[in-house]
């Protein structure tokens, strides 16, 4: 693979030969050996460090608190409650045999943990002083999949997954609301990704859940990606796992469930969303690097000058890289991090150490500018916010920019059509089976409902409460 | 199981017992519903937190890269090389389903990830310029156990494993040498937890290592827990996988190879080293809770005091807990956080208030303290230093005082059938024959060589080169 590099080609010429080559190219990940399976390379991991942080963090913040469950789970749990298992039995993967014997009992590897985690709830809950649970798990899932690509589908991922346990439903409802709120915040001012938040359709939502909150960002191939999704459980794990308590009263109630989850698959729209032609842009503070600094010849005072500058910025909490490597030529450096999508590139020569002046080049829109030495450390953080907060403006523009309100259902089918695809608004009416022959005549299906004013119908004429974004999806 | 809390034995009457009950009181863990599997409960991850933030800062510190390879792992792959297929076959999870339909080729749950990382090293190693390669990755493995106990042996278990390759084989000693002296590091200032570091014999050398390098703890049963270990891999599997370079002088050179590894296992050590009859006694700088202040009753003036106090404390990094439960007494209070090992415990009534003076009980120790209100912050954070020193002094001063020098077999036997089990220190030549019948005789392997010097070898009487530590074993 390294010995037989590919040039990237443009992003709009073929956006998913872009997208694999790219992902090789800047040292994200490669295939693993194994069908749909992923090897995350240091470069590509430490974005999603990156991520973790900013997530783990608001999740501690809120009273959250980690854990680990088994990989393993029996299928017998899996198939207690019957929708989930329904929703999951066709995608997993099953271990026959451990320590040369066949197993009594077929174990899966985990495609989620909601059955494992909710018998245990039943122990942990007994009365109402239990309560609530505000459990995560940062892990491994796995789900076989027939169609993959790196990040945004493979067979095994990683991911968190937040399982919580309340007295009331209400107290459920709002923590469900809670981990969506923190997801968008994250996808703005972290991933500077735009998104439309709503309730899945009947035919979308999580198997098990009552309700399901989604994000969906739109990729430039007009597809929408769901990114995370946030669900009202209602009572019907609480209910088949027997996760009930001692009320203030006495009384004996069922619990009231969430869960949540946001995986490496994020790290796919980052790549999709931001990228170019020239490779990655990565938004500062999911940057590995956020500043590299780049002699433009190997000198001995070029490189203490170039060290010194990154200390004092790597003081000021900036991640920061020297490239004084004497093994590759000015160009191909540049070139390099250009495709790594490093969001501020400093070069410097003779004549930037004796004016005590630094030109910095952003890789978001090639904009270069000269700052003196002395202000550097604190312009340079300032234009890393800037950028962040532009990549966010552009997201959020593509976003509406490629939202078309539509009324008929024939505007709605030449959307879909077009050349350039996206998400399109409507009043609707939830309902499957319209939902199934929209999907069979447009490949476009709910994404989630964003409002609940009065309208009329794309697809029945009728006057119904709900808008929509529909579209086609990942 | 809440619901029937048993009470602590005796520590001395019973080890296993005490042992397993705690991790049941202190809400560490419990059984998982596959055998030998393991959940780990938010009080006992949050241990594992910090553990981890040890260990991967010092990593990050020396340029190891984290990353993330595939959970599953061709059976081929770990075919290919002899005495590590050997090593781990008996002990395999083996997928033979995936997504409704029958594998061609079975996939193994990774036992340790050698294997499938070597494959991808073959690819990113081309030249001299890409090396030294230094990767880690905090991931769960699985090796099926037949005897499991909680945190010490259990089938999936949660670990880092670092990989290294390198141009020479000096440098791959110096890296396989490193990762041991940062465990040993972790482990003192961390763990509070002393040991003897070694290589290890033939017979107990990782399967695939030309050595292995070793930190071995004492437990108070008399057995060793082998804790961590480092392996310098020789070119083994870079032979096998091909893990070649071009050197500078155009020459084609196979790689030089380590490993290394460290898991929830020591959180078992940790438990089983420093409780007593009353629970668990955490060092301050592993303590998800290191000082809990608790009001003698709930009163508004008191929970303030309280707050302002831990708010204080927090300002200064220390992780502070304000037990103001309204649902629980306050005996009960201070057994719970007994059990809990939390290292300082302040309560708080009026006579504190009035006087602006507190009382801390320290765990470790029981030892009661008046300080002053004003200095208060400062002399705590000095305390959880001591406490922290103290009871590392005190691992020490226990291996030392269990540590015996014995020069023949018939003492060695006596030692090992003593009342009062633990290291003996002999003169040995490594010899797995020799091995194979101590163990037989007297349930001792060897644990590590400490030193070269020359002396009478206790089995054969002959005069040889290597100072040993034996014992019997987790």
């Amino acid at each position: 693979m390294a010995t037989e590099k590919k040039l990237l080609p443009k992003k709009t010429d073929s956006l998913s030969d872009w997208y694999t080559t790219l992902i090789q190219l800047a040292d994200l990940a490669e295939y693993g050996p194994s069908k749909g399976s992923m090897i995350i390379k240091p470069y590509g991991y430490a974005i999603w460090e990156l991520a973790q942080k900013a997530l783990d963090d608001r999740f501690k913040q809120h009273g959250v608190q980690n854990g680990y469950f088994p990989l393993l789970i029996p299928m017998s749990f899996l198939e207690k409650e019957k929708s989930h298992v329904e929703g999951f039995a066709p995608e997993l993967a099953v271990v026959t045999h451990g320590g040369g014997e066949k197993l009594e009992e077929s174990l899966v590897i985990r495609p989620t943990s909601e059955t494992i985690i909710y018998d245990s709830f039943s122990r942990w809950v007994q009365s109402w002083r239990d309560l609530p649970i505000l459990f995560n798990q940062w892990c491994n899932v796995l789900r076989w999949e027939k169609r993959t690509m790196p990040f945004l589908r493979t067979s095994e991922f990683l991911w968190q997954e937040g399982h919580t346990a309340h007295a009331t439903h209400q107290e459920a409802i709002e923590l469900q609301k809670w981990a969506m709120d923190t997801y968008k915040a994250v996808y703005e001012d972290y991933y500077a990704l735009y998104g439309y938040v709503g309730y899945k359709s009947l035919s979308e939502r999580f198997a098990g859940a009552d309700t399901t909150l989604t994000i969906e960002h739109l990729m430039p191939s007009g597809k929408a990606l769901q990114s995370s999704t946030s669900h009202d459980l209602g009572q019907n794990f609480a209910k088949v796992f027997n996760v009930s308590f001692q009320d203030k009263d006495g009384g004996e109630s069922f619990v009231w469930q969430t869960s949540w989850g946001l995986s490496t698959r994020s790290i796919g729209g980052l790549i999709l969303a931001h990228g170019d032609d020239n490779g990655l842009r990565l938004p500062p503070r999911l940057a590995p690097v956020q500043i590299v600094i780049v002699p433009v010849l190997i000198a001995e005072d070029l490189n203490q000058y170039a060290h010194q500058l990154a200390k004092d910025l790597q003081a000021n909490g900036l991640r920061v890289t020297v490239d004084d490597r004497d093994d590759e030529r000015f160009g191909f450096k540049l070139n390099k991090w250009e495709v790594k999508g490093v969001p501020l590139r400093v070069e410097i020569g003779k004549r930037e150490v004796e004016n005590n002046q630094l030109t910095v080049v952003r890789r978001w829109d090639g904009r270069k500018e000269t700052l003196g030495r002395d202000q550097f450390v604190q312009e340079v953080a300032d234009r890393l916010d800037t950028i962040q907060k532009e990549m966010l403006e552009a997201s959020k523009q593509f976003v509406q920019a490629h939202t078309k309100k539509v009324s008929k259902y024939d505007e709605f089918k030449s959307a879909m059509r077009a050349s350039e695809k996206g998400f399109v608004e409507v009043f609707w009416e939830d309902n499957p089976e319209a939902e199934a022959k929209i999907k069979e005549a447009t490949k476009a299906t709910s994404r989630c409902r964003i409002g609940d004013e009065e309208g009329v119908d794309f697809y029945t004429g009728k006057t119904v409460r709900g808008r929509w974004i529909f579209g086609q999806s990942y």
